[in-house]
């Protein structure tokens, strides 16, 4: 099966406790994209770049199976940049400067080639451009996944009510499902959204794992605990490509396999989060995906028979 | 098996976004014993109350099996008293009142009657006063466990280093656990906690859940996502008397039988925050606690085969 992931291939410059990174790449999609080649090919990528993205990146990307025809290039600016400043718990940053260079231009087109894929993964990007694509396809996808931001919700709402309507899976932060619904309670606060559109929803909690809701029922993956988080940067895109990867390489999008796929997103963001950039996800193995996994299951292992009478 | 559980009986007054009780029964030792009583008997209390602690309390612990011979009443004073207010999201909150009261005179005393106890709970106290329980036992129980907080850290750390040596289990909060070992990583200041004394740790993380760690390994329970949380004070008390509840209850300390007492626990915390104060640790039934955990279970459970070859 194939995979649309839709959103920015960008510079990043990045400051941490541990270290710092001047410009190196970064983006959504480049994320998203390197996460779920892992799993399915082709992963048909949606995006747009200045004349001063590397080509290199685009040959590794090619390499692991990543279709690159929906790749604007624009010869004359350059590639969105983003310069940003993690505090001591990683968890919350600065965000010290926003070039959208070619971001200002994006209108997402859809080539024929593309069409037909059973999964769309939308990026964060304005619910217009989100909607865009949506519309451009022939055949609706067996599962649509949004992820947006805070951003939006101040000033782009009814857009995002609207492309809400239309997706199946919407994957956000905890403090955005709180601020999408004006609740705190994040079981409130799921209802909601799910009557606002989505059948399903993944409010990530960052070091604090994630929650996946559907119908009345409630998944809950761990992060894992690691000695050493050196850069976040695109956690949160790694977490949906591997998401959606896995999904789109079973096929199967039951309640039972999504929560497998939450635990392979959470797998390869926790192998991301351990160097600066993409780097980690440009050099995995099937053991080292394997055994993370298996860490995982024994992270919250417990022996069934409690043997409780009061 | 029994359980000595020493702490606070008092009373709070707490405002919450939901809610307000003005004085009701609370402390440390009441919440951890009424919930280690569902699984062992006696729980022997080792506290301090004044003149106005309500004698239908008392009578309601023992009816629990709960012995009061370590529980000294000043005829003078009144019980110690807190005032709080929980912000909306129920993980923070100020303490607007702190009235020590008989607390100040506090130098606890182990009643003969309770030598011989296999597990000791040494609820969040000054440490010079956990170590004199400690010095007091005959007997080394199997299993120490000690609670602590900040203001210790603070303001007595020789103390709580000398107390640290002498417990087997110690459970803080993760801020606690950064402050103590000026590490972010939970990761990094487990081994240092580990390196202070105890063998166990557990790192509490309120509405994400709580980290047992034991040699180089580590298991993560979730807190239950609730619909709306009442009052969380007295969680980590009830979980902490759940916890050695079960313990005691089973007789095994080994880390396989751990995992298991710290889902008993979260479940019993779980129940806690449910109405205010100590009300719905009264009236727990198997079937309610059984079904909780059942409920736990499926939160991280997934299936065991995923098929990954990269």
């Amino acid at each position: 099966m194939s995979v649309i992931t839709v959103g920015t291939m960008a510079f990043d410059a990045i400051e941490t406790p541990f270290g710092k990174a001047n410009k190196i790449v970064g983006g959504s999609a480049t994320y998203a994209a390197y996460a779920a080649s892992y799993f399915v090919k082709p992963v048909q990528q949606i995006s747009i770049i200045g004349y001063d993205f590397p080509e290199e990146e685009l040959e590794s990307l090619k390499a692991r199976g990543v279709q690159l025809d929906g790749v604007e290039k624009v010869a004359n600016k350059k590639s969105f940049f983003w310069k940003g400043l993690y505090h001591e718990d990683m968890n919350t940053r600065d965000t010290l400067v926003t070039d959208l260079n070619v971001l200002e231009d994006f209108d997402p087109r859809v080539p024929d080639s593309y069409q037909g894929a059973e999964f769309l993964m939308l990026g964060n990007l304005m619910p217009k451009l989100q909607i865009s694509v949506i519309d451009q396809l022939k055949q609706k996808p067996k599962l649509i996944v949004l992820d947006t931001m805070n951003f939006w919700m101040e000033t782009a709402m009814p857009d995002l009510e609207e492309a809400l309507k239309r997706v199946d899976l919407l994957m956000v932060n905890d403090s955005e499902a709180r601020e999408l619904t004006h609740q705190y309670s994040l079981v409130k606060a799921a209802k909601k959204i799910r009557e606002m559109g989505p059948k399903y929803l993944i409010i990530k909690k960052g070091e604090n794992g994630a929650l996946l809701f559907y119908e009345d029922k409630v998944f809950f993956a761990p992060a894992f605990p690691l000695e050493d988080v050196f850069d976040p940067t695109g956690a949160g895109d790694t977490f949906a490509g591997g998401f959606i990867g896995y999904l789109a390489k079973t096929g199967d999008i039951s309640f039972n396999n999504m929560k497998k796929a939450i635990i392979v997103g959470s797998a390869m963001a926790s192998f991301c989060v351990e160097k600066f950039g993409n780097t980690r996800l440009k050099e995995l193995t099937a053991e080292e995906l394997n055994s993370r996994i298996q860490l995982f299951r024994e992270l919250t292992s417990f022996e069934t028979e409690l043997g409780i009478d009061l």
